[in-house]
Parts: structure tokens; C-alpha cells; sequence
């Protein structure tokens, strides 16, 4: 039976504008974790929901991530955990966000303040971390207190963990979760996270799987020093020669990765996986939206999500050591670094990559018959993620979604990574679901971040009908 | 009948430790041209120029170039232009050098002040233009002081042309040379510039030829902006892609140029041409020490030494737009400017050189099959130059040297460009001689920039031998 959610959304809806407050006061703190000066203002952001969760009655704990790597004199802010309610008969949800925003100045080209929350005529709400991810975290305590309010049970136990460094790579996090795993968050049958956004703007959507990234430098030196071209250009051998005949032969113009048995390595479509594509709301003009130009490679929708989401791809990012000014300097570098990353989706496993990346550089380079030495590796590497679309943890979700907005949501991946998806994964062993309030069209990282009134208050319902249909879904795992 | 130089000799000698002092002062000023804040010390450097030359009884002019282009609110430092001597039945010759330097701090990695002259035991006398420029354009101050003293008669009519702006682009020089190519500077016979270095540090040179350079730049783009490779890897066609498709299809690792039609334009080495490479001071070690590698293309002297003088060359430079600092970032470039240039050589013809880079390059572009937009352009070129060897202003200098050093001279070309030599050249139509005083090891341009005690002596006595050779030497151009 459908939970009955109507005196839950009709308070929501009253209680809006106390919700936008909430959200105004949290964006005028600027908690740029990225900015040593500001970090004051990020532990006072924890402060803030720390004191809110508070007064909505959950158990609250800051716990302390000890110093920041590499700047001993500075304090990681603290994890903001917390408990709202602990009823052995009712199901218990984990949930996770961040109160940390990207740095943003006027000057970078805001339309507004950044830091002071900005409501145009079409109900648009302007302001760093609006969207990503103050919004989202606040609808978790917008769902308690008109729960509150409205004298709604509130269907589960709420887990949260709010973390302060989530744009500046997570310090501290993962070996945060891994030791609560059994403890804090031991009674977590679920993970839920709100941190990614609509494939477009009109359908909600599910987010069911991420790629992994495995970021490569290929290093090629030779003279001691950087040299004129006048003086040694035709006497020496180049390493940024070498360097673009190695980048040359990495990928072809229309995305197709040339490294011998990595293609090899992608699981196969299978015509289930293949049914999602249909149904999913998206175009080529969205596509071409977002490129700002037409220059995309496929043509029809479907093959453009899969290059996206579940086959991997290689990019080049740049060249380190080179000349990279505007104008014209006639220098050779001594010791050039090229970039590039491969996109990772199942079943590649990293060290294989690895392996064939390695060895197909080793080779032609050795081809080149170079007199310069050359040195790949991986600078990093994270895994892909892929959760079953049919966990309960998503068909409660989807419902969720059916009852608020009246359509199916868009089942999703991401071709990006969200490393924290698979910390929660394999640090609980439950099933995570990526369930993002937030529009395509928010400009998370960008200038003129914001989120819609409709994203963050029907976004609230639908955190909270969530709640309630994983409270009445049957326990089995998909 | 050579020339009776002892007395002239003699008096260098004697003079030695002035003359010293005289660049010791020389040095102390600091004229950084690329320095606005240092600007007022280029002037006051050029006045120093102008002062001692008046004091050795030269007429004088401080010439000013406007304003700096660019830099509305900076005057360009004068040219300082000097007569010394009107007699009609003497040759007239020119010389050009620079007063002004490379910028030079402690905390570069100098050893000792920069802006101070410092004599060691082996009587190096280390200072920021010491050898570049000021060293030599002091050489012929002293060449003039010693006559005087020595009671010997100048043997021609000296022409000066001393700029403070040759280390920033020689702004507003080319401009005022050909102003005055017809009006200050026509009576000269021939010109004499001292402003480059020695092959080894044994044995002078004369130097009869410079490569040109042609620089491109080949722009790629296609998104609106930089897009996340997460998000968009595999449905875009990427610049960066393009362009290292493009860039490794160039030129080879062994130096060879790949693009059609450009090695055809070259000269074919005569036998005469031939002959002069193998008398000259130079081993592989000269080349390994000063590449601080053993990666040199070719293992003999000769084939070196062309490949650096008379053969072109194509160095890759860098790319623009793309990422270059170290890390690791995801970044697909929407945009990317690769550099690179061509060393040319005779007989090459600038606009068909163009000619053939734009053709290969938009034929291999097209054939990517890429929906990204291709630029390419020339930055800018210089024309490489070549004088004849046999001028009368050559066998003056070569003989000055047998007589001074007691070796024939290493007849070499430089593999770079020295804009201003094609300028006199072109300006006066008379014979242009590069006559070097400092020698291969004295760091022009990094830190510890040095002139040694003997090159600098010794090459004032160079400098006024070569006049008196001038003064004797048969009228007819080779």
C-alpha cells in the first residue's frame, strides 16, 4: 500500500520559505575548503548544520580528521554525524552530503554575490553551494522537521555523515567511514547520496553506476636543461617529439582507444542493460547544449549515454614542462610530461589497464628509436561503480519519484567518479543509491551556481516519500 | 704590409685593469630593458655610453625611439649613435652592440651579485653583461682609448650604434637603422657586430651566417569551454586529440621534416662550403657538455654542425590552452595551440614555406575526419642570413685573428637569428662581419654570466687589429 504522504508535502509546501531561509543562511557562510583562509568559515558551516540538526532533536556528534596532509598547521574540518531516531522495528538509512562549497569570487564573472543567496523571477536561486551540495543536505533536515510539523512518523532511522572537505579530494574521509563502518554506521541497511545532478531538467533520475579514472603521466627527457631551437634544433633528440608520436597513437580522432586489449576488457552489452537507453530523456540538442558546439561523435542519443557512462575513454589533458604561454618562445624542453586518463567502466580491472598502457608505451617508443628516456605511470586510479538498478534501495527511490514528479525516473550513470560512492559500498557492504535534487543546467563548480525552488522543495518531498517507500519495501536484494 | 700593431698592444696591456674598471661600472647598472621598473638605469647606462664616448673626443648623439609599443606611458631608452673620426681618406665601419641585459636576481641561483663584477682566481669576471653586451661594445671604447694613448693613428672612421633594447625585441631600432642608413650611417664602408659567441673557448670566430625562423601555431578547437573528461569523454571529438595527431606527423625523432616539400628548398652543399667544416674546434664532447646529454642525432662533428647551421630544423614547443601545471587535472581542452618552428635555411622562401606547412598541415587535419575547427598561422618569421666569407671585412678580421690568437679563425654560422644583422645589411647593402669576443662557456642569458680577463683584453686588442686590417685590405668584394 502506497504510504500516505499528503499531510507530509502540504507542510513542506508551507514551510517553504523557512527552508529557503535555511538554505540562505548556510550559502552566506563561504566554506571554501580549498582556501586556508576560509577555513574558519567551513568549520562554522559544520557548526551551523551541526546546531540545526541539534534542534530538530537528532544526536549529534563533530568528529575531529586530525591535521591536513601536507599543511600540518591546519585542522581538517570535522565529520558531521548524526543520528535521528533508533527503532530496532524500523528500517535505518545512511546518509551523506557535504557542507564544504567551491571557492568563488565576483571577479570570476557572478552575476551576484556568490555567498549571498540570490532569487531571480523565475525562481531560480542563485549562489555558491546552493546545489552542490548545501541544498541536498539541508532537504535531509527540511524532511525531519516537516515530518516534525506535519506530525508524521517519521518512517526510518536517519544516519547522516556531512563532510567539510568534499572539494578538496575528501582528506581524511575514507579511513573516517571504514573504522565507523561497525560502529556509527553499523545499523545502515542503506546508503543514500545526494550529490549529483538530472540528466536534464525536467525528469528526475536514478543514479545507478560511475566510472573509474586511471590518470596516466608519460615523462620524456633527454638534455640537461632546456635548449634554444636555434643553437640544437636538428642536433638533439626532442622529447616533446617523442612525446606527440607517443600521444598520437593513444586514441583516434573519433574516441576509439588504439592501446592493444583494452577494449578488450569492457563487459559486453546485454539487451537488458541495453532497454534503459530507450526510455531515457535526453537529446542531441542536449548534448550540443552543454558541448557549446555541435562537435559530438555519435549521432543519436543512445550511443552518446554509453560513450558517456559504460565504455571507457581516453583524454588528453595536457603537457607539463612545455611551453604553454600565449606568443612564441623558441625554446626545446628538457623534460616533457603528457597527460592523459582512461575513463574505467566493468570489467576493467586497474592493474590490467595498467599493464597494457605500460607495455603499448614501452613499445612505441621503443619504435622511435629515441636516444631520450622515457618513464609512464598511473598518477592515480579509481575503481567504476556499478550498483543493481533493482535493489530495493531503488525501486523505493523510483516510487518515491513516481508519487512527487508523476513520471518513471531516468535510470542513470555518471561518466565521471564519485570515489565516496564506493567508500560507503565496501566500507557497509550495502547497497548505494545516487539520488541528486539538483538540474543539469546548475553550474556546480561554475559561476553562477543555483538551484531552482522546484528542485530544492519538491526535492524535499522526495527525499522524504523515499524514506518512506524503503520503509514498506520488501527486503530482498536485486 | 701587415699593420704595426705592438704599440697598440702594448698599451692594452697596460691599460688592462682601466679597462676592466671600465666595465666594472659598466656592470653596476643594472639596465634590465624587460624591467619597467629598471628602466630609468637603461638610460642612465646609455648615458654612461654617451659620456665615455665623449670623453675619448667621439661626437655624440642620444637618440630617442618614442614610446614603448604597448607601454604608452614608457619611453624606449635612446639609441646612442657616435663618429669618431671624419677623415674622407679613411673607410668608414660601423659597429652595433646592446647596453642593455637580461634580467638577473641572487635568488635565480647566481654565486655571486649579479649587478657586481666578480674576478675569481682563473680570472673569470662573472656580472649580468659582462659578455652580452657590454663587455664588447666597451671593446672597441677601449680600442679607441688605447690609440690615444699609444700615440697611434686610428686607422678608420668609426660609426657607432649602441641600442638599450636588443634583450626585449629591439623595439623601434629596425625603424630608426633604416632612417639612418642614408643619412648618420652612410658613410659606412662595412659593418662589425660583436654580439655572439665564440664555437669552443680555444679559438675565435668569425661568423658568416644565421638560420631563419619561421614560428606557427596551430589552433584547434571545438567546445563552447574546457568540459569535464568524466562527463563528456567518448562523445566529444577533443582538440587535444587532434592536435597530437597533427604535431607527431611533423617530423621525425631523428630530426628529419616531414612535411613535403620543405627539404627540397634547401641549398645542396657545395664541396667549397664543405671544406670549411672540418678545420673547425669542435668535438661531440663540446656538443654532449653543452646538451648536459648524450642524445645528439648525428656522432660526427660535421654532420652536427650543419644539421645546427646549414640544414633546417622543426622543434615542438608547447602547447597553449591545454593543462601544464604538475598534478593531475580532467580537463578536455576546448581549445589548444601547438607551437612549433622551422630554423630555415638558403634558399628558402618564407611564403612558400608557409605555403607548404598550411597545405600539409589542413590535408592531415582533413583526413582526422575531426568536427573540431583548424587554424594554423605564422606568429612571425625572420630570414635566416649568409654573407660571403671572402669580403674584405672577413679576410681583415681573419687575419686580425691569426695575428692576435696566432690561429686561423673557426669560420662558423649560428643555428639561431640576429634580426639586426639581416636589418644593416639590408639598410646599408654593405657587408655585414659577426666578430664575437666572449667564448661558448659564458652563459649569456642564465645565471652566472661570465667574461673571461683574456677574451675581454684580448678581444680589444682584436677589435682594433681588425681596423687596422680594414684600413689595408683590397677594395674588392668577394
Amino acid at each position: 500500500m502506497a504510504p500516505q504522504l499528503d499531510p507530509y508535502f502540504k507542510k513542506v509546501d508551507e514551510l517553504a520559505d523557512s527552508f529557503i531561509d535555511r538554505l540562505r543562511k548556510a550559502v552566506a557562510i563561504p566554506s571554501v575548503s580549498a582556501d586556508e583562509d576560509k577555513r574558519k568559515d567551513v568549520v562554522r558551516m559544520g557548526q551551523f548544520l551541526a546546531s540545526e540538526l541539534e534542534a530538530l532533536g537528532a544526536e549529534v556528534q563533530q568528529r575531529p580528521l586530525g591535521k591536513q596532509p601536507g599543511k600540518e598547521h591546519l585542522d581538517l574540518p570535522p565529520v558531521v554525524i548524526a543520528r535521528y531516531g533508533n527503532d530496532k522495528n524500523k528500517r535505518t538509512i545512511l546518509v551523506y552530503g557535504h557542507y564544504d562549497v567551491q571557492p568563488a569570487l565576483m571577479e570570476d564573472g557572478w552575476a551576484t554575490e556568490p555567498f549571498k543567496l540570490t532569487i531571480d523571477e523565475k525562481d531560480r536561486m542563485y549562489g555558491r553551494g546552493s546545489t552542490d551540495d548545501k541544498g541536498p543536505v539541508l532537504g535531509w533536515l527540511n524532511a525531519i522537521e516537516a515530518h516534525q510539523k506535519a506530525g508524521v512518523d517519521f518512517p526510518v532511522n536517519l544516519l547522516c555523515c556531512f563532510e567539510g572537505m568534499e572539494e578538496y579530494g575528501s582528506e581524511g574521509l575514507d579511513d573516517f567511514i571504514n573504522a565507523e563502518a561497525k560502529k556509527f554506521f553499523k545499523d545502515a541497511d542503506a546508503v543514500c547520496i545526494s550529490d549529483n545532478y538530472w540528466l536534464g531538467t525536467e525528469k528526475p533520475c536514478l543514479t545507478y553506476g560511475l566510472r573509474g579514472c586511471n590518470y596516466y603521466s608519460v615523462a620524456i627527457s633527454g638534455p640537461g636543461q632546456d635548449l634554444h631551437s636555434g643553437v640544437f634544433g636538428g642536433t638533439a633528440h626532442e622529447p616533446m617529439t617523442d612525446l606527440v608520436h607517443i600521444l598520437g597513437k593513444l586514441v583516434d580522432t573519433k574516441g576509439k582507444i588504439l592501446i592493444p586489449g583494452i577494449n578488450e576488457m569492457v563487459a559486453p552489452l546485454t539487451e537488458e542493460e541495453k532497454a534503459l537507453y530507450g526510455p531515457i530523456s535526453y537529446t542531441m540538442d542536449n548534448l550540443y547544449e552543454s558541448l557549446g558546439s555541435k562537435s559530438a561523435i555519435f549521432d543519436d542519443k543512445e550511443r552518446t549515454l554509453m560513450a558517456r557512462w559504460r565504455y571507457p575513454s581516453l583524454s588528453i589533458h595536457g603537457v607539463e614542462g612545455a611551453f604553454s604561454a600565449p606568443g612564441a618562445k623558441t625554446v626545446i624542453p628538457a623534460k616533457v610530461i603528457g597527460k592523459f586518463s582512461i575513463r574505467t567502466v566493468p570489467d576493467m580491472e586497474s592493474s590490467q589497464v595498467n599493464d597494457a598502457v605500460f607495455k603499448f608505451i614501452k613499445e612505441e617508443f621503443a619504435k622511435l628509436g629515441s636516444k631520450n628516456t622515457l618513464d609512464v605511470y598511473c598518477q592515480h586510479d579509481g575503481k567504476w561503480w556499478v550498483a543493481s538498478p533493482k535493489h530495493w534501495n531503488f525501486t523505493a527511490a523510483s516510487k518515491a519519484v513516481k508519487q512527487v514528479f508523476g513520471v518513471e525516473p531516468d535510470m542513470t550513470r555518471e561518466g565521471g567518479s564519485i570515489p565516496v560512492t564506493i567508500t560507503f559500498e565496501q566500507a557497509t557492504g550495502k547497497n548505494v543509491l545516487l539520488l541528486p535534487m539538483g538540474s543539469s543546467t546548475d553550474a556546480a563548480h561554475s559561476i553562477n551556481e543555483k538551484l531552482d525552488r522546484k528542485n530544492y522543495i519538491e526535492g524535499t518531498k522526495l527525499l522524504g516519500a523515499y524514506l518512506h517507500y524503503v520503509a514498506e519495501e520488501p527486503m530482498v536484494n536485486a
